[in-house]
């Protein structure tokens, strides 16, 4: 289960005469429906196995909620809403494609920094829950629920104490743009109270990326101790606890599937030694890239291949713009290859070292650096894999004023 | 001259009564006209200033081309089309933009690997130039000139054997994706001698972002004396000798601005020490960033402000979607921040240290950390400045779907 990538095997696509299959489609065919390279495709069948998976291993212990920001593509986001128990935005126009699913505003809530008036009003108007991340947003929709006379359902994220340790992404501990400093928790809790809004729960996420399971459960163990001193000491019970993700997905070589198994394991047992205090509490799991990553690929086809000095270079009509974090350009320190492969020749010995790059006119269009493939051809069809979430909207698709890649859900 | 930078002054913009100035019109009132915050502001007096600079310190011996695809906006295109000596293109999409500025297709020029057909039709049908990047790609011209009976003008990027020393980028020497390695040179112009394309020169670019004379000066001397060398041995004189730009702009405390006049006086002396073999040849500096950078403000309204524990943060509605580079997330190992100011506080003192956030659910999205600033309060207007060049198009605005910039060209 938990074996460390390797570049040749990605197991959730299988492969039939060369061809890499998604969704059972070969790849050279899915190319000619796309009627174009590049493009991104997103594979329903390894999205619905990895919901089957969490629902079987969390059981009724956690609900399961899409964060819409990894892949906002509408067709996806309407596969995934009926799926899971909600939907989590991060600004007006996810909420938007949200609400389009048909998923019921109580299932939707509105995370980040710095929202603005339009926003919140827009959040107000559709009656889903806003997680707060500062006092003066607070007051904004005090504001606005009265002068709109509309109902407020608040929750509120917590910036905690403590931090999630071997994460991707630091997102709580210390002083963070993010949530309310939990010491200044109760003054906040007070001013909801007074203001009759109606308190949903809190929201206490610790950072993304993390594959290491015992990092995981020792931040849950944190989050559930920092909500019950937060909810007993305001006297205000939690209708829910958003514990967030940060659930990884393997990358590079070395990296391992993420072992979800003591993860469960441990929020059973929280749930039965808080089951007195959150007898009530909704325990929500808010995941993003984990739902999503490993079911995308992007796809091009080379134009051009040429050996300069010792180095042989496959020229893909896609590259950064299409695909950042692929060329390792965000948030990245070291640059590392992605896991890449021939998609029309997946039978083949990899007995080539070959450098990938995009077109544009800059050494950072770097995909795959000396990798080793199969013989590559002009017209081939290059797959990194891993691309189902922050690859499309994460990217700089304007810069050189290249085509831009489509999107298929296949 | 070039005395460092300190983030306190730049001196491209004047400031009156509290309000940075973008050619003369108030930061705040700019705004307005803008409708909207976030919007990106180009000052043709400060581009104007540059090119009037570069025409002094080069006098006539080397021609200014513009190289789009450090800002592509289509008006400020236009205002730099009769202001340069050509334009230089990287898409087909920027070829449409070149073209439609006005100028002759004889003064632009199309370069980057892994040209398509699409684009190498258009720019055969354009007559203009095509520097070449590989064997392929000539390969590619010739058949589609000989089909469709258009005149092929070419000219050969050379990726040399030496490189740019103390560059933001290399693009050259060793095994590169960029141009024909130089050893290779002698055949491709055979083949272009044999099929009597119309062979425009040479085009030989070192590295980006270089604020080092003695280094641009010494790539200088290798690049003549290289194409010289290709030129002789091929007995093809050059009608075109394009040597790239590579000119930097200061970002970052302690980086001066690029003393041009060692630069040009070492031009001139090439030009006399060649004046017999490039007779006739037209030498071309090809500049982008060093164009438009300068130029160019991003400006953000604050949206919120909160204290988490000992940091003070300024959250604002333009980000890393918006402004990539100055997130320190294209190509920077190290981020550093860009220079800011309060653009409705220009006088004020600067006395309290404020990190600036985007409004990403990332910490990403920081665009200034510990900076000192004077007092922030909310609608604050936040100016990034040195964001002329691969701010707009380098970003990828997809990421979290919140609302675009706006370009203004003032």
């Amino acid at each position: 289960m938990a074996s460390p990538l390797t570049h040749c095997e990605m197991s959730q696509f299988k492969s039939h005469n060369n061809q890499l299959l998604v969704n059972n489609i070969p790849l050279t065919r899915l190319a000619q429906r796309a009627g174009q390279t590049p493009f991104y495709a997103y594979d329903r069948s390894v999205i619905q196995q990895k919901i089957d998976e969490l629902r079987q291993t969390f059981e009724n212990e956690a609900s399961i909620h899409y964060a819409i920001k990894a892949n906002p593509m509408p067709a996806l986001v309407d596969f995934i809403a009926d799926k899971v128990d909600g939907l989590d935005v991060a600004s007006g126009k996810e909420l938007t494609t949200a609400l389009n699913s048909g998923k019921s505003p109580a299932c939707i809530s509105f995370a980040g920094p710095g929202k603005n008036e339009k926003e919140l009003l827009m959040a107000l108007a559709a009656g889903i829950t806003i997680n707060i991340e500062s006092n003066t947003e607070l007051e904004r929709i005090i504001q606005l629920s009265e002068q709109h006379n509309l109902i407020a359902n608040i929750a509120v994220r917590i910036n905690p104490d403590f931090e999630l340790k071997t994460s991707g992404m630091r997102m709580a501990g210390g002083a963070q743009q993010f949530g309310i400093d939990a010491e200044q928790a109760p003054l906040i809790l007070e001013r909801i109270k007074a203001a009759s809004l109606n308190f949903r729960g809190l929201h206490i996420f610790t950072g993304s990326q993390n594959l290491n399971p015992t990092a995981i459960c020792e931040a849950h163990n944190n989050i559930y101790a920092l909500a019950e001193s937060i909810s007993a000491s305001a006297k205000m019970p939690l209708p829910t606890l958003n514990i967030g993700g940060g659930f990884g997905i393997p990358y590079f070589p070395g990296e391992s599937h993420l072992n979800l198994q003591p993860v469960a394991e441990n929020i059973k047992r929280l749930n039965q030694q808080y089951s007195a205090q959150f007898k009530q509490t909704e325990i929500i799991l808010e995941l993003g890239r984990y739902l999503v990553g490993e079911a995308g690929i992007f796809v091009s086809k080379v134009t051009d291949i040429k050996q300069s000095r010792e180095q042989t270079f496959a020229i893909i009509d896609g590259g950064l713009h299409h695909h950042l974090a692929a060329s390792g350009n965000f948030g990245q320190v070291i640059r590392k290859n992605y896991p890449v492969a021939i998609g029309n020749k997946m039978d083949k010995p990899k007995d080539h070292s070959v450098s990938i790059v995009g077109p544009l006119c800059t050494p950072l269009d770097l995909l795959a650096k000396n990798m080793p493939l199969p013989t590559i051809e002009i017209d081939d069809l290059v797959v990194i894999y891993q691309s189902g979430a922050y690859g499309f909207t994460a990217s700089p698709r304007d810069f050189l004023s290249h085509n831009p890649p489509v999107e298929l859900l296949v």
